[in-house]
């Protein structure tokens, strides 16, 4: 593993660097020269580069200057990428104190490189400057994707192209858009207008709007694969055409975003969907230049089928014997669909059944035990499961969870079937004022994990470049640190937001699928800015505190003291202002309880501290086993989630150490 | 003037308001009813009306459930709204204990009415509510626009979307887009492809796009009037078409943004001349719906014209003794394409020329003396001299500039001329991200002035009101704010930014043109993300400290004194540790002084308060003529501009206020 205390946060880490003495100085006669073959994409590519390292260090670049042979950062590219899984992104970097090297096989390498170099910009008193390194650097795995959910809420182009934008910042070459859904049909579909037009509540792609998505992304190196979820998941499918679904109609677009029991599906047995199917798919062939298209294939529970006596007697005539069968039948009639459109299906583990052909591509989101199943047979997987970001886990679950570890227990031939991963971004629960807080900064943990070699996996190291690239990714417009104070001004109706920062700071929404799960009923209208939707997964300040108990445990001394008490003081400090802020603010009641819990909790702290700090005899009885039943008991109450937020787990941990010290005292 | 002290803060403030006992609570049954005539239009204003009162109260309101006749909320509608200048939007409502009721003529004056109920929203301990009220409203002007120029730096969809948005809020009705200049033809041409190919750098609108603004505006009753600025300030169209000009090409898109000599012009004596503009503005007459065309005619120096000898010909062949009938020769035709094509002609002062039509509309940047004479002589007219938001003056100067003042001494004949006004945000110094930040909040005092009758104009009241609609803004999606932290981000290179902000809040961008006038070119590729891009104009924190020192100078209190002490010791203690920032940040050593200033200053502020809360005698030679002599000259030196930014001049009034205090003393 490469090391670099002090040195620039790279994120995700290349495979090899080596700092060296010196550096590069910028000035305002920097720019760039190409040489090899490319074509207009990386001028383009590099004009974004100059903009971005003008705006970083206000140096007049002139775009227009890109290409001159003397300039003194060289980009040498021996051919164009075709924008496909399996190009080459490979790139090597030398940076000199007069000179810099990018040199690549693709341009595609080198707009990897690109970033690369831009995470290297350093600043000192006497400017800027690029630190003399040697980079060689290639990606672990060629699939690198983010899938976004663009149905349960839409999610419009200027927030994809964004996304797309710290994409391209963390290396990451795949956008799964997931296209369709049971609410809502989102994109313009000229064959059958009638699926965007009446199950997408006006809120879809044009497929104007897809090709710019396409261009957009393709500038910067990264596939566009979309999917079109069959033959479940398909209600919004049927608001327009309800003929093709396993029950009679109407189809009204669904508007619950969980709980769902049955969901209504395509009818396999009749010739007719097949005939829609086929012209849908030739349309969307045309649009989408990728390789891959996604039928999605999930969950479906077979009830719409089990209720149909003709699907029935579909089933008894062709000797099958379960749904399974149905489905793959089904699924074997939409890959021939693609295939004479010249297209590779994609699919949900649920694809994954005996019979179905070797040139389909799995994604797994049941487990590894499925994924490894396939490669065994020799199926190409990728692995979403354990990636689902919208389940707010924290970046170093995500972080640790290898697609191919240590004791996968492959054969090398089998290791090759697995081509990478997809971070997931399910929508019930964001809106765009919200995704890129859940997409941003995990997924650029999960991007490391795809693209890094395998033994980079300190995480302590990480969530330090983690914070770095968390900023940088700002700088592109994300939105995931800036919406924040929106977000808490509403629920204080436009009034003071300090207090309510303070908390919401060290609060945690709800993981995993517990906030659906709760007695609330939330529907696509249901608002998405409460607490909970302002709160952020993987609270950095509650980080902070437990690296700071963490030190205080080993080392107390009173520096580390100094640093605690003044975070639980401001905590312990902070109930009485919020509460008078709760009291004109009904959307903030439920965590009226949340806000004490955290003083007292942070009072008690500051006493044991203080105690530590202190001789062993000035009050041997004051932690007695009396004492440590309460504590215990208010830790556990004060984890309970209220308002779908929590108080981030890492701080209640953090205490509960705290109280073994004084009880081991 | 109505009076509210302690009531809601409406912004523009309504015609008549009249405040009842009692309030209408909100809960989840809340929904709206429709009668009366209307489209589909105002479902779509209701459900995004909804939609923004659930997610500031966390109400579930389903939109699908508006129409209902039961709905506590109904509005009234006697007639569907052309899209037109003197469109009714006046509207009334009526808020009471268990019903409230908007009526309007037109439903673009119920979606007026609409932003009215949502600016009346309240909380308390029991939950939000508006309280009874009786409104009658309707605007005092009917031209109430924004222009936004997208050709100095272009400005994408998704920002100009969010501005309608903003201008929506304060019932603005008219977005003037500024679409071609030296610096870019922003929008696609089909008839003449090179136009947008050659003349943008692939930074334009689409006609899908354009569309798509044209139809979002109509949503929120905004009209949309296109500018394509001829025959000067049209080095772009010669990009494609340099046979158009005046002089031979080639045309490179012009890249300085200030400076311009010889800017190119249209040849004005040629046929094909006027062949190419008659299918170019048949083409966008067909695409802008709105009666009203721009043509610019702006700042046309005549220099090309004098140097060509055939131009010079013409004129002597027509008698023309100068380049303004020349000028007005050139109007003369434009209009007649424009007349053909059933559109108004509108331009700015320069088109005001003898023996044009009085067909056309004339908008001032030159100033109301132009304005009252265009009116005499019965042109209509709007004001934008005086809104020019991009000269970042204060909200108050903006505020106050009324297009017909109390002692204009027109006649009421020519009064009726006056259509009202435009906000102009011109772009040379802003981009996507830092625009918002120059058109809000200061638009929405230009808002007022064009909406509410000309007695409404208290400016603390203004500011007052002006500070709760700056956070509504935000909620919009607007970046005003948020963007705020990220420009400081980028400039401490992802350091700690508190220092550097307490700072900031202070400064002002330099205003007028001196920015432009410095040494400095702006190209338009120089970075926009400067301290200068930073820094808001009308800095709060300043007002907030003038306030302070007004008060303390009327009534010395303790409490007055211990606050000011507040801020001046944070102010005072912020150098140093923005000295260690600025060291390791090569983008703001230009402020370094700047930051010493200010604290140096605080400091002498702080031994003043200390001085006027002591007795007089305490230190009689304290505050000398020589000390008074060197005070005012650190404060006269204080006043320089640095880093394209100053000290807010209202912070610096206010330490001269303090030192005549302690003088008088």
């Amino acid at each position: 593993m490469p090391s670099y205390a002090g040195q620039p946060k790279l994120m995700p880490m290349p495979s090899s660097v080596v700092f060296k003495q010196g550096e590069f100085r910028l000035n305002a006669n920097f720019n760039i020269a190409l040489t090899g073959n490319f074509d207009d994409r990386i001028n383009r590519a590099t004009s974004r580069w100059l903009k971005r390292l003008s705006e970083q260090t206000l140096l007049v670049l002139n775009p227009k200057e890109i290409g001159k042979q003397n300039a003194p950062f060289k980009i040498q590219i021996t051919q164009r990428a075709k924008i496909a899984l399996h190009e080459d992104e490979s790139y090597q970097l030398a940076i000199k104190n007069n000179q810099i090297i990018l040199s690549a096989t693709t341009d595609v390498g080198a707009i990897r490189g690109l970033e690369t170099l831009l995470q290297l910009l350093q600043a000192d008193a006497k400017g800027y400057y690029f630190p003399s390194v040697e980079i060689t650097d290639q990606p672990r795995f060629p699939w690198r994707g983010l899938l976004i959910d663009v149905c349960r809420h839409f999610i419009p182009i200027d927030v994809i192209k964004r996304n797309i934008d710290g994409m391209a910042m963390v290396k990451l070459n795949v956008l799964h858009l997931h296209l369709t859904d049971d609410q809502g049909f989102r994109i313009e579909s000229k064959t059958y207008p009638k699926l965007h037009q009446m199950g997408a509540n006006g809120l879809f792609f044009t497929q104007e709007q897809i090709k710019e998505i396409i261009a957009y992304a393709a500038d910067r190196g990264i596939r566009v694969v979309p999917e079109f979820d069959i033959p479940g998941h398909a209600t919004s499918w049927f608001a327009g055409y309800p003929q093709f679904a396993s029950a009679p109609g109407p189809y009204p677009i669904e508007t619950k975003l969980a709980g769902l029991d049955l969901a209504p599906t395509f009818d396999p047995t009749k010739k007719e969907t097949y005939t829609f199917l086929k012209a849908f798919f030739k349309e969307m062939a045309a649009l989408f230049p990728d390789e891959y298209m996604h039928i999605g294939g999930d969950e479906n529970n077979g009830r719409q089928w089990n209720n149909n006596p003709q699907i029935q007697a579909f089933k008894k005539q062709h000797q099958m014997t379960n749904n399974h069968e149905l489905q793959s039948y089904f699924n074997q009639e939409v890959r021939k669909i693609l295939v004479q459109n010249h297209k590779k299906m994609m699919g949900w583990d649920e694809i994954f059944q005996p019979g179905t052909s070797n040139d389909i591509v799995i994604q797994s989101w049941r487990g590894k035990k499925s994924l490894f199943e396939a490669v065994k047979q020799h199926y190409p997987v990728i692995l979403s499961h354990g990636f689902y970001i919208d389940l707010l886990h924290s970046a170093k679950d995500y972080y640790l969870n290898d697609p191919l570890p240590a004791d996968h227990g492959l054969t090398p031939e089998a290791q090759k079937y697995i081509l990478g991963g997809e971070a997931a971004m399910w929508a019930e629960l964001v809106t765009a004022e919200t995704i890129d807080s859940r997409i941003w900064p995990n997924t650029a943990a999960i991007a490391e994990r795809l693209w890094s070699p395998a033994n980079v996996n300190n995480v302590e190291d990480m969530y330090e470049r983690l914070a770095a690239i968390d900023t940088q990714l700002e700088y592109l417009g994300l939105s995931h640190q800036k919406n924040y104070d929106v977000l808490l001004k509403r629920l204080t109706n436009g009034g003071d937001i300090s207090a309510l920062k303070t908390l919401t700071d060290v609060l945690e929404p709800m993981k995993g699928l517990s906030r659906r799960k709760q007695s609330i009923t939330y529907y696509t209208y249901t608002p998405l800015t409460m607490i909970a939707d302002a709160a952020r997964p993987d609270s950095k300040v509650a980080r902070k505190f437990e690296k700071l108990v963490k030190l205080f445990a080993s080392n107390p001394n009173s520096q580390t003291a100094e640093e605690l008490k003044t975070l639980l003081l401001l905590w312990q400090n902070n109930d009485q202002p919020l509460q008078s802020v709760i009291n004109q603010s009904p959307s903030l009641r439920e965590i009226s309880s949340v806000s004490t819990d955290l003083a007292r909790l942070s009072g008690t702290a500051l006493e044991m501290i203080e105690y530590l700090e202190k001789d062993k005899k000035s009050n041997p009885n004051a932690y007695s086993a009396l004492w440590q039943q309460q504590t215990s008991k208010r830790i556990q109450d004060a984890r309970l989630p209220r308002g779908s937020v929590e108080i981030s787990p890492t701080w209640l941990d953090a205490i509960t150490q705290l109280t073994q010290l004084v009880l081991q005292k």
